[in-house]
């Protein structure tokens, strides 16, 4: 049993764009566990887009991440002592332990995951990303079959489930994403009808052609520029569900300059926080974990190694350079 | 019985503004009814925002407004002539028959009108202005006792009867109308919490006092800059009935800034246009007509005299010149 751990706390916050100076690695003496207490080894931490927020001391939907504290970020690990009899040592466990080698918890949020899974799929597919992919599609777009679905940010972790989904449900869905390497991996793996390479100069012509029927309902996880270029192809009564706007991320307004479609294409927008809605984790997840395990879902992962690799990785998040759920393994 | 009657038809298509030029004033024969048709005089001529966009050949919700042809337009008159058992000559009506002193009709579409209470009232509080603030209101935004209800154009028929309605559901309602005389009104007469004169140069500020507790819900007539300070002061899980955007409506984009807002506070956004719910209307027009006749919603008009002073008042609406219901006598 080591006797120290590792943990990355924000040291200050970004002025812009982040940067390594935000962030702080400090060593730690592991604490004594009190009875109804567990210690869990983590072995992933999940690095999301919503962390950049945080990091702002800007109003958003959550409170802003405390300065001093180690950074919030969903884990998965095990049980490496226990005082608590409703856990033994060996337990595989999912939680929100952030971007610390361990954690210490009375059970309170833990999520029990099976040992048929390979652990870091709870962190995407199986965890936050997947659940709002699958809230944003079976509980805000409703697609039915042979209408079109926009997904922005296809490859990513949300992105590339919400289009899975839509594709079971016999929708055309159309991705968005930066470069070709993931445009191919869109299609080919993901088995989307098309994706849209945006860092192509004529990319607003291939979207075009690749929505020659308009555009249904929009799976956004982008916002700004490639939001307003769904906005223009909407067909009447479409749906919007806004996931995410990661080139707002820095703090700078995003206009919408198409907002006009909003009314006369009569659109419904709902922005969505996917753990605002616990009621449905319980089906979202089952429904999921039966997907993976039959292999019926695709995902992809960019995992850097070590608590150290933590701030890069997210700076490299928050300018596309992941390709797929971006881990870090302890 | 004239042997003659008057129209205006659209012209030429606006650049930019409209102008008189857009508009040509024509007399023309009055027909021979066949069997099944009515002629139905005229009284009152509704003006709204929405012709406007039809006069653009540009993408809407609705065909454009075909040039040669009679201006569309909502109004009320009494059948004069009938070779249809259904109707007889007296009758009171409603229909779509434009920007004409008499209208010839097979009875498709038309609806007949109570005599105990004003006629030119079906055309703005008990027509689509009056059902677009209670499908708005009721459909849409759903707001309850305490909340906060934002209503821009909050003097006009549409904002005026949204407000009402929204304060018999016990909310805290606040208008954002142009001038001290209308805000007035819309304290005074229509009872409004709070009115913001949006002339004024300090009006944010005044805005911000006036909803000490955020905004739960908009129903937004403008668009551009006021919706933008709206949505700048929305509560969590905000919802916005988006039903107009008089400052687009020459055609100009009208950036939404704040639109990160729609994420980070979940709001609902739903654009809509009334005529496309027929199956609200009854319940809708028949709570309205009961308040009418109780005098529990208060409605002003702004009269125009004749035909051939409809597009000056038609310009003057889009301008903000009106003061409640736009109308025109003939």
């Amino acid at each position: 049993m080591m006797n120290t751990y590792r943990r990355i706390v924000l040291a200050q916050r970004p002025k812009g764009e982040i940067a390594s100076e935000c962030f702080r690695l400090e060593t730690l003496p592991v604490p004594e566990l009190v009875p109804g207490q567990i210690l869990v080894k983590n072995h992933y931490l999940s690095l999301d887009p919503y962390m950049r927020g945080r990091m702002s001391g800007r109003k958003s939907y959550a409170n802003p991440q405390p300065l001093n504290e180690t950074m919030i970020g969903g884990t998965v690990g095990e049980v490496i002592a226990s005082e608590n009899p409703q856990w033994k040592i060996g337990d595989r466990v999912a939680g929100m332990f952030g971007w610390s080698e361990l954690g210490i918890s009375d059970g309170q949020g833990l999520r029990r995951i099976s040992a048929d899974i390979p652990a870091s799929a709870y962190l995407g597919i199986l965890g936050m990303p997947g659940m709002t992919a699958w809230y944003g599609i079976n509980q805000i777009l409703k697609p039915v079959a042979g209408k079109t679905v926009v997904i922005s940010s296809a490859s990513g972790a949300v992105g590339g489930t919400a289009g899975q989904l839509a594709k079971r449900l016999g929708c055309r869905v159309v991705g968005i994403a930066g470069g070709p390497e993931k445009c191919a991996y869109v299609q080919q793996a993901l088995g989307f009808d098309a994706c849209i390479d945006y860092k192509q100069a004529d990319w607003k012509n291939a979207f075009a052609s690749a929505t020659p029927d308009g555009i249904d309902a929009v799976f956004e996880n982008v916002g700004g520029e490639i939001f307003d270029a769904s906005l223009a192809r909407m067909n009447p009564f479409g749906r919007i569900a806004l996931c995410g706007m990661i080139s707002g991320y820095n703090g700078e307004d995003i206009p919408i300059l198409n907002s006009r479609a909003l009314l006369t294409m009569r659109l419904m927008v709902q922005g969505f926080i996917v753990t605002e809605h616990p009621e449905c984790w319980p089906q979202g997840l089952s429904e999921l974990e039966v997907l993976v395990r039959d292999q019926q879902l695709q995902f992809r992962e960019s995992v850097s190694q070590g608590l150290e690799s933590a701030p890069e990785a997210l700076i490299g998040l928050l300018k596309g350079r992941n390709f797929g759920k971006q881990l870090v393994r302890f």
